[in-house]
């Protein structure tokens, strides 16, 4: 067999980003998943405790100390940097390491802190890890793509929130692994091959920010920037046992993130934190809208932060997801979980009824995200020779893409989905009438997927993210909370259960308490459109009882 | 000649709408365009003082009386449909009338007062015109369409707007005339023909919301929705001696609004109100925005009404638009007036260079509105079998329809319209460097068109809309201010001008001051995205230094 152009590309790229890895960093032997599942197990056993504790603060309490003078920002770039380098070799995680660039800033930042006796911003020396698509000058921005590599990114290509944050003070090292096009809710490409979970390394990462919930999962990141259209953000949160926001469209600035069908403008794809922290996450989303994103990003509505302030007990919806899928043992104990203790604190919980079912909202969402047919993405394989690869979601079974679709059939769909989006707010206001509080529900809970994670190569369509996507056709504001890991003497086989169809029955046949056991379970705490604020609530709320 | 199915269609609807006047509001003769120009002083002449005098006041004024008691709901009503019954016998500007329905209104809120000592809101007995697409129980939305004439609409599709007015105690009384799907600068249909300007009822009212136009023109209405995409409620505001606000993009609710290409997702049509009074115009808007129309409109972005603090005096650029064509006389004196009294009470006037050119914008509008190849009209008009209107800006000179956009070029274009928003944006922020105030500039001033307006039947494209429809496609918000009228004893005829090519020779040979002596002259003060409150503080500014 001939070794393609493309091949060798791909493999070169590899190897550049595998270089940027300090020697002294280099791990003598690469443990296997079966020897060490869990890479944040693994780093404590291998890092000074030290170390370890430093990676243990929150955010606000590393910000604090930084300010204090207690570690200066090149000790914790340091830290975070060498946790990146041993994480990237057990998860396979980076698309682009730049730690060199990192300790110059921090010395900077340290620099500025003698002179001036202050912090240059609140997030001072804080490192800050980024999905691929975020653009940085001289880097690749190549999203999974052979045909990106080695084309670096110009100065006035830059992203909005790296200047964002750069003003804030942190400190960019690494970006991380996206499948091609982020069209997948697994981690792989055809240049970086698969990123394994951190927290499970035999089960996949989730996509399509895998590798940024790769590397916050071991705490090698404390907060990275994920993307999410259909799930992005949201489903390697929950398996990496994060917190993660998926905001409404553009409530944070996406100007200047490479994208893949960058300007089809109906179901948007949007950016947000990925954190170890609920308030970290809060922290930092309000930071960035803090900045007045709508300044420089005509697509930001001007809508500055705006505390969420009911103070009561709230009142959350749950819909029987039964109907649509069977859930996998872990994830309905966790539901089941989050009920009881919300009812034990006194929350309310009610029925909530979707006016359009999920499936159909999936429908929808994939006639919209793949109208073109997947040209573009053919297109831009066809660049470098490299096949398309089966896990892309425009791609169907024989690798062919779907039909484009034409003008009218795209603005009626765009009809279809503003019909979609009245009616379900409409039947989410009409909760008031069946809660105590008289306000409509304040919120809902429902589960991120049907399943609990998914081996390497297996994310196949019968794992549907139909949870995800109709938020994301409804442009509601969701946090992924975490709640357990999936435990193999609790979250047993289930004998009697009787698949709706037969797709269902292999998402049911999938469980398999062995393989999963110790991978994080999250849900989804979502609010209305643009209540971004109420959404990060919501998920403080159920952390709170969780851990009452 | 045979008569064809749909004009006995459009010929019967004609005389319905006609019917709706009642016998002794019938006028013996309607005067000629020549015999009485202005329908406001014919309206004068023709109705006793004390009805005059009423029409005369601004809706703060009316409401106020209304709400004191001197004046009845019924007798405001009745003074209003009566203006309209005479104004549409001038000008043909009603497409709807349904006084009964009003007068009824009218009976419940006196009765509401009587009972309750107080008024339902603060549009209590308050008359409002809408233009036609206003969807409203029971009576049709046919938006010039022969195929849609006699299709009431049904309570369900009624729309957020009329809801909302309903609220605030507004009084419907009439709907309003427009071109065929509102494609026109003019306002011309199949159904009802032509609507004149009633400031100058030799010309044409502009459009798309002439109807609207001509009926606040004369005081037969004190505020009225229109709607616009490329103009439609800033050019017969202009051209009628009004405010009238086109705001940024869903600010206020058009959900249930029935449009053309209504799911054409990148520059949106917009309601707005096209008023006599500006301080009429800030509280309509206020209190649209104050009733948060977000709750039940998807699109609505949750932005509330932030009032424009800036005390000092104010920085406008000017731009300098006979690069791109020759201006009216009367408009171009219009615009020097305007910068005069700025500069004299103490404000600053700099001049602002557009990063993008106007037609390279309006090129980019035409193509993303037009991108269906005019395939909805088309099948619109086939369904009635009524030609399509030479008027309508997709057809072509032989009738024919663009080509049809494919999805990747439509996408494109939604690129492109980005990036000529952030470079604009961008540019707007950086003429800080350039004013006194250290800000960026306040607001911009320029005109509306290029030509004073049309004689009927005119409205070709010659008349370039790039003034307006830039600002459509920025999504800038931008307040019609009116400044003067022309005046042919002062706009004389310029016969040095050396024409820019042969469109620019056929408008600059267009200026006849004997025809449009008496046509009022305004200008647009534009203000950035999701800007409303800032618009209207600029065009309060001008009409503070005009009457000073």
């Amino acid at each position: 067999m001939t070794i393609e152009f493309w091949q060798e590309t791909a493999e070169l790229k590899r190897k550049n980003v595998a270089a940027q890895v300090p020697k002294e960093w280099m791990l003598e032997r690469v443990p296997t998943p079966e020897e060490e599942p869990n890479a944040y197990e693994y780093l404590k056993k291998c890092l000074p405790k030290e170390e370890n504790d430093i990676a243990d603060l929150t955010i606000i309490e590393l910000a604090q100390e930084i300010a204090r003078g207690t570690f200066s920002s090149l000790q914790v770039t340091t830290i975070f940097c060498r946790r990146a380098a041993l994480l990237h070799q057990l998860t396979n995680c980076c698309s682009e390491i730049f730690f060199a660039r990192a300790l110059d800033r921090a010395k900077e930042l340290d620099q500025y802190f003698a002179q001036n006796d202050k912090v240059i911003g609140p997030l001072h020396g804080i490192p800050i890890s980024l999905k691929d698509q975020v653009n940085l000058e001289g880097i690749d921005s190549a999203i999974g793509y052979v045909s990106l590599v080695n084309k670096p990114i110009k100065r006035a290509q830059i992203s909005n929130i790296a200047n964002i944050l750069d003003d804030l003070g942190a400190v960019l090292y690494v970006k991380t692994t996206t499948p091609v096009a982020m069209m997948s809710a697994e981690t792989v490409s055809n240049i970086y091959g698969s990123t394994l979970n951190s927290c499970n390394r035999k089960v996949s990462c989730g996509g399509s920010s895998g590798g940024e919930g790769a590397l916050v999962g071991a705490r090698a990141s404390l907060l990275g920037l994920g993307t999410d259209i259909g799930g992005s953000v949201r489903i390697p949160s929950g398996f990496q046992g994060l917190y993660g926001l998926r905001g409404s469209s553009n409530r944070l600035p996406y100007c200047n993130i490479r994208n893949s069908m960058a300007n089809q403008p109906l179901v948007c794809s949007v950016v947000g934190p990925m954190a170890t922290d609920i308030e970290d996450l809060k922290l930092f989303t309000k930071l960035v809208i803090d900045s007045k994103p709508w300044l420089k990003d005509p697509k930001c509505p001007p809508i500055p932060w705006r505390e969420f302030k009911v103070s009561e007990k709230l009142s959350f919806g749950f819909i029987d997801v039964s109907v649509y899928s069977y859930i996998h043992p872990p994830i309905k104990r966790a539901l089941k979980m989050v009920k009881e203790r919300l009812l034990k604190e006194g929350h309310e919980i009610i029925q909530f009824e979707p006016p359009i079912s999920f499936p159909q909202m999936a429908e929808l969402w994939h006639r919209i995200v793949c109208a073109d047919g997947g040209r573009e993405i053919s297109e831009e394989c066809r660049r470098s020779g490299e096949p398309i690869r089966e896990e892309i979601l425009v791609a169907n079974d024989d690798g062919s893409v779907s039909k484009e679709a034409c003008i009218t059939e795209f603005w009626d769909d765009a009809g279809l989905q503003y019909k979609y989006q009245q009616e379900f707010d409409q039947y989410w206001l009409s909760t008031s009438s069946m809660t105590k509080t008289g306000r409509p529900v304040d919120g809902l809970l429902l589960p991120l997927s049907a399943v609990t994670s998914y081996k390497i190569g297996d994310c196949k369509n019968f794992f549907s993210l139909f949870f995800t996507q109709a938020f994301n056709l409804l442009d509601y504001t969701v946090v992924t909370t975490p709640v357990t890991k999936a435990d193999r003497d609790v979250d047993l086989i289930e004998t009697q259960y009787q698949p709706l169809n037969k797709l269902d029955e292999l998402s049911y046949k999938y469980y398999d308490p062995e393989l999963f056991h110790g991978t994080p379970v999250g849900i989804q705490a979502v609010a209305p459109r643009y209540e971004e604020e109420r959404a990060i609530h919501l998920s403080q709320t159920i952390s709170k009882v969780l851990n009452s």
